[in-house]
């Protein structure tokens, strides 16, 4: 019960990973310089314990080189080592420990929205890794590939309190819950390993769709009753009402037409990844730049992501300095081909007070959080105006054009310190 | 002694992280809904015990808050529990264990090159965090900002036997040695932890370029004594002659012209990565197509990466299942300003016998790895057909082109299975 983050593509032919499986009985040879291990295959299936069940000797025959490298789970883990994780919350959560990289963070030093939705992507997968349930695909149980079903998003909030910098140790908390009949909650929570602080959350909901009609589909029992014991009602984000996203049309102020998705945007479910729609909605060029708007060019000046405008080489250093992406919301609409032609809007709110419902949202987590207002060192909500952004991906069609995602973004002066009060 | 792989770039400013330093006594309060964790600052400066040795108590009220949430080693470390790394080689190698995350492989759930690229910076930078040397910086040391002294890359050659795939726990080794008298060799080792078989090897070569003039610098004495006790003479890809790479010229047979560094392809030191002009060189267009070239195709198809060419979009899925890169040579010559327009060229060699440098280089390289002609279920190298082409990244200039990096990368049909013996 996981789910990566793709709108899937139709792609005319599908692919066998690694094509052959072995049948046979097995020995390995070591081709390695500077190894002197030589493991036969019952020391590599056995090498997993504790963290795999996945083999034992009857089934060694039958694994193929894809099962031995891999070696998913087939029984449920509490403990992962290799991958920092362990199962949480009375057995249904998990929690994985990363530290943020060297190549996720940009020129300052801070994560980039795109690395935070990768590790969103990651710990997801290896929560259902960790299950047991998951079957040969992107995140799907056994019970949805025998009913060919695939996890596709529709929904995605995202809020950032504080991005982490290059080096600093994190916990990643990520849980499901129901949401409706049909559908899946996954929540995470992104704190500081070192002081406890929540540096960023975020909520999604999912429904599933039968891979060859490319309809959405009921969840069948047996599905229901593999993911249901690990739904948990506790929420990364409250948000009574989720806010109802305006569709642009053509007089939107930034425009990109020229988007198309490559072979390098599809992942190994052959879809087009979240984060490339996230680009995508940020790829918008100005039409034009009358000076009262010099507001609105905050927006573009944040996301540390391949932007095709010319206008951001020239923006200056202290916009980068003093601004952030502080939330995110986007709403998927229908499946992107790998032939379409895409188009991507952006239109700034005109009205920059705070009636807007994500900044409601954003501003009553806030409230909610203990402590975070009795930081005399700290930029409290109310002293941060914030920019709020309309977006929308569409596939251009010769007689109407078809809506990909909705979004909107949020952004907000960079706090000057962590809340940490003298 | 690491060094990001990147190419310094001309920015206007330097930008001073993250502002304010904290100089007072500091409490923490926590704002997280989920943690009921409240800790001191002691405790916190303390976290890190076993992984750094950082802070000591009369230190705290100096420590910044980068300072507190990177926890950088002052001395040498031997195990990183969070990065999972542990010196290894007598006291001066590395080793990190990793798991191929789902947002590191492409459409047929093998890691990109790029994803081992920013693995090997990964790790180069955690072996110089282990140290204890490293300073505020892009893996430079102590002595080197004393010096006002950076690392460049100016030779870099991969060679992958073998992709990992989606899930697989890695193990990277990586160490320095001597090159010359003021050069700096890092070389690199990847494994499969289960099994032991290599899988890729790296090496490549530094030298120190003075930050401010933008000249090259001996290394000074100071740096030397940090950094020689560090050197061992060994070799992951054994090569007595480096082979010459040609430069290219306005007849090469691809072509890219319109390529522009952008903010988004600057990294913490404020340079172009060098991942990034391993996608500029395989960003190039076909000028023409006769089909008896149709071979030089191959090329295109199967480094999952951005690229602008449409042509990309229509090649045969079955030609994507049966190449790949296997080997690849980047000689650097001079730094990419962030307003310089950069042109990509390409050309296949015409001549695909094995007489040339880079597939002697592997093929020796496969020859003198113990046991991998022994497989018979798989294909040796003198099976393997490999396709090899010449690349050059360069400046448009009014009057002349400077060259920023030349390169070699070799092809070859994907092995169907790993070298297991049956």
């Amino acid at each position: 019960m996981a789910a990566a983050f793709s709108c899937p593509v139709f792609l005319p032919s599908t692919f066998s990973y690694n094509g052959n499986r072995y049948h046979g009985r097995i020995k390995i040879k070591i081709n390695a310089t500077s190894s002197t291990k030589v493991k036969t295959l019952n020391e590599i299936a056995g090498a997993g314990k504790g963290s795999s069940s996945l083999a034992t000797s009857t089934e060694i025959g039958h694994l193929s080189q894809e099962q031995i490298r891999q070696r998913i789970p087939t029984k449920k883990q509490l403990v992962d080592p290799y991958r920092q994780g362990l199962i949480i919350e009375r057995g249904v959560g998990y929690r994985q420990t990363v530290v943020v990289r060297s190549y996720e963070v940009g020129p300052y030093k801070t994560a980039t929205l795109e690395s935070l939705l990768n590790l969103f992507q990651e710990t997801a997968l290896n929560h259902v890794w960790m299950s047991g349930l998951l079957s040969n695909g992107f995140g799907a149980t056994h019970g949805m590939v025998r009913n060919n079903l695939i996890w596709v998003v529709s929904r995605m909030q995202v809020q950032v309190d504080h991005y982490p910098i290059w080096g600093e140790v994190l916990e990643i908390d990520t849980w499901v819950g129901a949401s409706g009949k049909n559908g899946m909650r996954r929540d995470w929570l992104i704190r500081s390993q070192a002081t406890g602080i929540t540096y960023a959350r975020a909520t999604s909901t999912w429904v599933m769709m039968n891979e060859k009609t490319r309809r959405l589909s009921k969840m069948p029992e047996e599905v229901r009753d593999e993911i249901s014991p690990w739904f948990i009602d506790k929420r990364a984000i409250n948000e009574d009402v989720p806010e109802k996203i305006v569709k642009l049309d053509d007089n939107a102020r930034y425009v990109n037409s020229d988007l198309k998705p490559k072979r390098s945007d599809l992942d190994m479910n052959h879809h087009v990844n979240n984060v490339k729609y996230v680009r995508w909605m940020l790829e918008v060029k100005i039409k034009a730049l009358p000076s009262i708007y010099i507001n609105s060019l905050k927006f573009h000046i944040n996301l540390k992501i391949i932007t095709t405008s010319f206008f951001l080489q020239t923006i200056p250093d202290k916009f980068l300095e003093s601004h952030q992406l502080s939330g995110i919301v986007l709403e998927y609409r229908r499946e992107c081909g790998s032939s379409d032609r895409v188009q991507s809007l952006c239109q700034p709110d005109e009205d920059e007070t705070l009636t807007n419902g994500v900044e409601q949202s954003l501003l009553k987590n806030m409230i909610l959080t203990p402590g975070i207002m009795e930081g005399n060192g700290y930029l409290g909500p109310l002293d941060v105006k914030s920019y709020g952004y309309t977006h929308l991906l569409q596939i251009k069609g010769d007689s109407k054009n078809e809506e990909i995602v909705r979004g909107r973004t949020r952004w907000r002066k960079k706090l000057s310190t962590l809340p940490y009060s003298s």
